[in-house]
């Protein structure tokens, strides 16, 4: 499996996903400055690892300074400002900024900046680690809950999965949530063949999520997002996994725009869809889904794709960038703490507070 | 309204197609095999406007005849023949060089080649003004049923319209199929707004349905085809209106991919969701939508995007160019015999027959 990122002997290694999968062009820096240039550019993108960057690009940080101990605050200060700015809506990237932020109030006074630095450094790279194994955890319970809800049908053939967007290792660090429980069960023999449909507007599912696929010998096919209902009646997808963005205490699930529509069709033809995310996703302050807010993007978006112009620039547009899924169409929920099933009221509060 | 294409005073005149919405470039020629390579290269689409335009294309062809009567036969043959090749899958197109080789078998013997000529052009004008005549006559259906079926609604506020692909004047001469509804019904002060699913692979929802309502001054808004589901979910949308490329004797309707989707989203949120389309669509020898034979279409449909590589030329595509919609799910068949609700079986039999 291709790593998204990474951290050596003090340089931070990225793969600019901004010419996948056409290119695969692998950037590798010291400087703290051009770490943020490609958070800000998405060349680096997914909220997971998104957070795993900023922590890295903070190291990268530290490590060119050259002042005393004296000036250290004020320059850590303003670093931790910079890198905040990259992507203001990135919640992942505060959360990675804060942990930085926690070892060095924790332990600038009594040790050199030397010692510092090397904390700072373990943190960057558990920031990230921490991202990997809850991956492998999901992964693992994924697979639990469809070897149970399959077993008959396992005993005589693969099974068929369709998914949407991204989740794998190019968003989510290590094998990913949605795609990483795919990974898991096509490693186990669970899986025939991967349906990945090309999620309009940015084509994440064709471009991102088929090159992860292509690169891992996975087999799959590509198609366009409302393909998905014919499939499911002529028998070509056995069910449907995606990753979530919010999760409401009822267990409704924000997720890319398209999410809905593919959860719909499968109640339709008796499909179970599921859906795997981190715990942090999560949200039981939040009862239900009408609750979250839905981002309105640039018209351009669906106007234009991949820089050529298609519709008038005055065509009028709605565009979504998420739906909201009920809680009702989710079989199950699989985070790193178990596969929640059944009342979602209870079995998500259980993983968040246990 | 635009007219997609015309003949007068012996000029054929045509809306190139390929350019839109961001080139409205019309061409006129008097020259058959022009006419022919317009069809060839898909200036000019759309079942029921490629007929049209094959019975123009013979009147060109008969114009440049410079013979005598007896040298007439073998060239007529000839040019039936370039015609049929033009589009060899396109059944309007056999049907209007079948019309025009009746008026010939009827008349040659006894007729000039001048009262022969007039007749077949008359002809060709009856095929062109019939496909506009029914698009007339589907929208007046189709309004009364509109009508009926929100008469609550429609007290207080106006409707607000899903449709998808192109079904208007571009495809179907005259006003057309379902957007011919949507025109009438919006004249008729019943609608709020259209929305216009894009239509992957080929985007003749974003490219040219947009266009032909910001043409009319219809108010509208482009959505990617998956965005439907969050519309109803909000109340963005009250039903859904479609053309159709196959009609079986139990309503289930064969259209462009995307169409199913559409209508499972329509009864999950409890939304009416109807089909326009003339009799000739209607084909009662087939029992049910299972024995429509579904066209797989070429992979880079999906891999490109008007001419643009998006995923590598290599991604497996599964790439239907329509679905199935069963008969279930629809709530009426709109034809120029009227509208056709409750049992199909009977109902459809009853406009084909009739």
């Amino acid at each position: 499996m291709i790593d998204a990122i990474s951290f050596k002997n003090g340089t931070f290694r990225y793969l600019d996903q901004r010419f996948l999968p056409l290119q695969e062009i692998h950037v590798e820096t010291k400087n703290h400055q051009e770490a943020i240039e490609a958070i800000k550019t998405l060349a680096v993108r997914g909220a997971p690892l998104i957070g795993a960057s900023a922590g890295y690009t903070v190291v990268l940080g530290i490590n060119e300074y050259t002042g005393d101990k004296a000036g250290f605050p004020e320059y850590f200060k303003n670093l931790i400002a910079e890198v905040n700015a990259s992507r203001p809506t990135a919640v992942n990237l505060f959360f990675a900024t804060k942990k930085m932020q926690e070892v060095y109030d924790a332990n600038f006074e009594n040790d050199s900046l030397e010692a510092l630095f090397a904390k700072m450094t373990d943190m960057a790279y558990k920031i990230h680690n921490d991202e990997i194994d809850n991956c492998d955890k999901i992964a693992r319970h994924g697979v639990e809950l469809l070897k149970q809800d399959f077993a008959d049908v396992l005993k005589t053939r693969k099974l068929n999965v369709l998914t949407h967007c991204n989740t794998g290792t190019l968003a989510c660090c290590g094998i990913g949530t949605a795609l990483g429980v795919i990974r898991l069960a096509y490693q186990e023999g669970l899986i025939e063949r991967v349906i990945t449909s090309e999620s309009r507007p940015l084509l994440q599912g064709l471009r991102l999520t088929a090159w992860e696929l292509e690169h891992d010998g996975i087999p799959f096919a590509s198609i366009s997002d409302s393909s998905s209902a014919i499939l499911m009646q002529r028998g070509m997808i056995d069910f449907a996994i995606t990753g979530a963005d919010r999760i409401t205490a009822n267990g409704d699930t924000a997720n890319k725009i398209g999410t809905y529509a593919h959860a719909i069709s499968a109640r339709y033809h008796g499909l179970p869809f599921y859906i795997a995310a981190p715990v942090s996703t999560i949200d039981i302050t939040m009862a239900e889904g009408s609750e979250i807010p839905i981002e309105e993007r640039n018209p351009d978006e669906l106007r234009k794709i991949f820089g050529t112009q298609v519709a008038t620039p005055t065509t009028p547009v709605v565009n979504f960038a998420f739906d909201v899924t009920p809680g009702t169409l989710i079989r199950g929920i699989i985070t790193e703490k178990g596969a929640v099933v059944g009342n979602y009221n209870e079995g998500l509060a259980r993983v968040v507070n246990g």
